[in-house]
């Protein structure tokens, strides 16, 4: 599977793999040959994340797994959970993955609503193993334009090999896109859904701490690391925090932890008074 | 999860089991809140199965998987369930379910284009203990008349007890349909979607020694069972053939291994001269 070329501009074919047909918006309807992959040219597709609180077809939220990181064998982590997905739920469709080992008990404690799929995973924050959804726009090949939702598959090395293994959670991203039956790109930058966030209007907000921590990309600058944030989710401006949430050794700073927009230019952030 | 009532005339109310919502087709379009499950009135419910060759939305396979059954490590098995699965590509989506061990080497096997999903099953044969879609009709409940695709999740017991455990089987039509955000309905009827054939046109195919065999409904009389093939896939006439292929012990004598419709009121059948 050919890496997305990384520079913004640069040369190369981006290669779209596609397990369902697309459709171009609009009229005129352009089905593409019984969902063959794509390349289309860098320069023709660009790529642009959505913020947190547009509209969306729904959700996607792993079981608890690792049943030794909660406390009480996870019971209560899993009445959380649950009670998260059915408030997510009175408002768009959830789709809950199980490994298998847990795929009777997770359909078992669900409402026949929630969607429940089995997946193997090594522990259960989607968000970072998962993949990050934009909207692909491409611009040729064929016409007229193709708007399509795409997952951005991230390479995820465990928070920077906090954990021993993390060889089913790297497979997530791409296994989720193909249950949905959505194209995906496959890159080759480490990142984490939840050490960033963008306000759908061209900003993301990060830190330093993590994105910047050589236990990711350490042959990679803090320009090159930009370069490739502006190009997979078509922001224009970063903003670099220092530091994430104090002490959070576990993923070295995420904003998702602490910061996030509450509208376009409004950042919402947890406050601790010494 | 209510069975469904097995009586064509019966009271009680059919359970759909919807993870995404329905919508009805027509200008007047409904959407149910969120994918909930909907108990419907027997009596406003119809099933029709649709012949083999009627246009379908895609085609799902197993990858191999019994190593002990195939010869040679099941090398030529998946080389030849490949030339199948890229020979019906040519004309529509494909999904692969193949389990979590098998799941790279599958993804690795075949092209971009096919959507390989992980599933845990026992054996690779999804005609068998897969759902059967079937059009649903609903006629009241919301009005206008709901047509949907579902899937008839029969109930899975390996052949009669060929092999020791079915376990994982039992649940792949469930998965199946969650997978493809389809809803289906769980009836208490043991049956191989293999063991049937329809023409489309209201006939059914199947043979005495498979589905009047005790290891299969055997509480249930030839009238029983006809009166469920009818109530489930909306045929009025089930052709009967005593017999199945010689000597098939594994199946007891599915259609599927000897005899079809070639298009209504026409069959095709395997002939062995001694």
């Amino acid at each position: 599977m050919a890496a997305l070329p990384i520079s913004s501009n640069g040369p190369g074919m981006v290669r779209l793999l596609c397990t369902r047909a697309l459709r171009s918006l609009g009229d005129a309807s352009i089905t593409l040959p019984n969902g063959r992959s794509m390349d289309v040219p860098a320069e023709n597709i660009t790529f642009s994340m959505p913020a947190e609180w547009a509209p969306h077809q729904g959700c996607w939220i792993a079981w608890p797994r690792r049943h030794d990181v909660w406390r009480a064998a996870a019971v209560p982590a899993k009445k959380a959970f649950t009670d998260v997905i059915l408030a997510i739920n009175r408002f768009e469709p959830v789709t809950v993955v199980a490994p298998n080992d847990l795929w009777l008990e997770a359909r078992a404690a669900l409402p026949d609503s929630i969607r429940v799929l089995e997946m193997t995973i090594d522990d259960s924050w989607l968000r970072d193993s998962g993949p990050t959804f934009v909207e692909a726009k491409i611009t040729s090949c064929p016409k007229p334009a193709i708007r399509t939702l795409l997952g951005m598959d991230w390479v995820f090395n465990g928070w920077g090999g906090l954990y021993g293994s993390y060889e089913q959670d790297k497979l997530v991203a791409a296994k989720v896109c193909e249950a949905e039956g959505l194209p995906y790109v496959s890159t080759d930058f480490v990142l984490e859904g939840g050490s960033i966030h963008v306000d759908g209007e061209g900003t993301l907000l990060t830190t330093e701490e993590c994105l910047l921590n050589p236990n990711r990309n350490p042959g990679l600058s803090k320009a090159d690391i930009e370069a490739r944030l502006k190009r997979f989710t078509g922001v224009s401006k970063v903003i670099w925090l220092p530091k994430g949430l104090y002490k959070d050794d576990d993923t070295n700073g995420h904003i998702d932890n602490f910061a996030c927009f509450a509208r376009p230019g409004e950042g919402a952030s947890l406050w601790t008074v010494l």
